[in-house]
């Protein structure tokens, strides 16, 4: 019989489960199967020959390759910190470097906040559904969760605390949201603000499709509407979470943190205990091609992503079901569909796999409680609209026959 | 006033201060400082040319830069593993690619290993000294310290489990120790099994030096002699942690994990939900320059620090005033000097940066209680030989006028 080694771990280890989006990125590899499952960039539209440039431009230099390839500081590379400093200016955000973080990605700066703020039982307020690497990131830290409301709702959250203390943070997805695809309009926002405000919330803004507009205006962030009401932001409630996954490539593994200069210093020290910094020479890398090419690379990865997501929709109308519904993001990467309640979308999967060659993710896992199993999520960012197309006829087949 | 963030953050954020290594890593940058300070391998050893060829090779085809580019499997790329279990059984550990994870360097590892066992309170075992890294990815966790009995005990641990229950692992760094320098003979690493099999133990195995050997006999790994005694790997209670950090460069952040099947697969659901995967690409350029050259490599950075630690030896034996002892290490990066007890090593630093234009790390920091205050760390892998006399001797004179 083999070992059991459960005594060994901790409490929290026992809530970690395999996830359904893991398993289904293994389906990726099968050729014939149409996936709209994963939230995955495009790789054609990846900027290599500018990558392979920058690399090669870092490594040729002998002082600048000796930099590149050594330890640094946990915080991050300061030429990099000062050119985000200065986007995020761009975007309304008036920050400094030290106000900023680097991190593997905005999934790291999640996993940070989870360690930095959530003990045993403390209250977090996730939206529902929310984004399940977000879900993922926080269980590790054994929160309770509570539903923020959804920008349809007017009330003040009215079961926030129950049960326990304050919470600690609400974790909000504000621009073409994963899963749903939905936007915050300036409404909603302020109300987030007000309920953070009202709770002595800290916000958690994971920004990390922003850029990725193809409709309507954008709306200032959460964390630049909370440095006008506060004054600066070593005094504004809200940590930004950026990323270069989506406009650049993911596996560079680059993203950033943006809040008060106090929140920052806990996280630096919360980085340098977890992984010392995020590899140097990636972030002398990105600092590059970001400066160079990252506004004419959004609008090109702008106008693909718009065209899949047209076709989608098109797709969509013609040939789902009636009993169907679906969002309409302008942005993102993502549609969210609710099917009639009898319907079970893990269930569906597996059909749809097995008959259909088609992949996405089942809604349940996005819910921080997995009371609602009559969803999916739909990727529109990795197939051409033909291909989207034909996923979307065989999905309403197979949703015609349930 | 500014605003008080405190209220938001979990306990264990109270326990985390500034280190002291950070803060000398910042005294790097003057030049006129001779540093013993950092743990940091010499640049000018960095195989600069082949890793910027790999990068070369790997962005320019197109299909493994779309590859490397992209979002991939948290347990790390795959050839990357199959190599390093090759790799790991010539090191005499028998094992597959599935008892591996790729992590950000070592560090992530230990980071890892502590939120896979560590809750509140729960007991872990250390040395006394041990890796400052370790201890601040542990005290993320809230652990309770035992001290480790040292090499030189021959005493089944006496006081293992007061207090508390039982501890949940011992972290162990059995080749040159960080900071001594030391290295457990067989029957010492025996002594860590019998207690672990004593008192249900893991064993975190820290290799990160064990390529850096300069004398001696290579003894087995700790976790070599675990498969000896539980017949499989996938029955040992050792946790291997490697890195490439030393031997290749610290900066593309790859390091890897080898344990029991079921032990990894916990570590790859949280790499997962910490920060997803290494970046792939880092993973394939490394994949690639360590077939290529770890071995003949190995060879030149050994007969560097080699050179380095001779040069620290004599210098020490020719400028320390009586009172001072310090240890021979076979290997690693670190001599470990041990001041009359009167002398504070931080109240020293001070002076030695002021006056002698000298670094190195007091050691009081490398104990979980802080207790012992007459201890320096020196590093002799940054400096030549000549430098290394010239520090020595600046030490030799502070202190006899300490």
């Amino acid at each position: 019989m083999p070992r059991d080694w459960s005594r060994h771990f901790a409490p929290r280890a026992a809530r970690m489960g395999a996830s359904e989006i893991r398993e289904l990125l293994k389906l990726l590899d099968q050729p014939d199967i149409i996936s709209f499952a994963g939230g995955i960039p495009d790789p054609a539209l990846f900027p290599r020959e500018p990558l392979a440039a920058a690399f090669a431009r870092v490594l040729g230099d002998p002082a600048r390759a000796a930099a590149a390839l050594q330890y640094s500081v946990s915080e991050g590379y300061r030429p990099l910190r000062e050119w985000l400093a200065n986007y995020m200016a761009g975007l309304g955000v008036a920050c400094t470097p030290d106000n900023i973080l680097i991190t593997n990605g905005s999934q790291q700066a999640l996993d940070f906040l989870g360690k930095l703020c959530i003990g045993p039982g403390d209250g977090v307020l996730v939206a529902a559904p929310t984004y399940l690497g977000a879900l993922q990131a926080f269980n590790c830290y054994e929160p309770r969760y509570e539903t923020l409301p959804g920008p349809e709702s007017n009330r003040l959250h009215a079961g926030a605390g129950e049960g326990g203390g304050a919470p600690k943070f609400a974790y909000v997805m504000p621009e073409f949201q994963n899963p749903t695809g939905t936007t915050l309009d300036r409404r909603a926002r302020a109300a987030v603000l007000d309920l953070a405000e009202a709770l002595d919330l800290l916000v958690i803004e994971d920004a990390a499709y922003e850029k990725l507009r193809y409709d309507g205006e954008r709306e200032p962030s959460l964390l630049q509407l909370a440095i006008e009401r506060a004054g600066h932001i070593d005094e504004a409630r809200v940590v930004y979470c950026g990323t270069f996954s989506k406009t650049i490539v993911p596996a560079l593994r680059i993203g950033w943190a943006v809040a008060a200069r106090p929140i920052i210093q806990k996280l630096v020290l919360i980085k340098q205990a977890s992984d010392l910094h995020s590899a140097t020479l990636n972030q002398m890398v990105m600092h590059e091609v970001a400066a160079e090419l990252i506004e004419p690379h959004a609008l090109e990865i702008r106008a693909a992503y718009r065209a899949r997501r047209d076709a989608m929709l098109r797709a969509l109308a013609r040939h789902m079901p009636p009993g169907v519904d679906w969002t309409r993001p302008e942005g993102g990467m993502f549609i969210w569909v609710t099917l009639p309640v009898h319907l079970d979308g893990a269930r569906l999967l597996e059909r749809a796999v097995r008959e259909a060659r088609i992949a996405f993710v089942p809604g349940e896992a996005f819910f921080a409680d997995r009371s609602r199993r009559n969803h999916l999520r739909l990727s529109f960012s990795l197939a051409d609209p033909a291909t989207i197309e034909e996923g979307i006829e065989r999905l309403g087949r197979l949703l015609r026959a349930a």
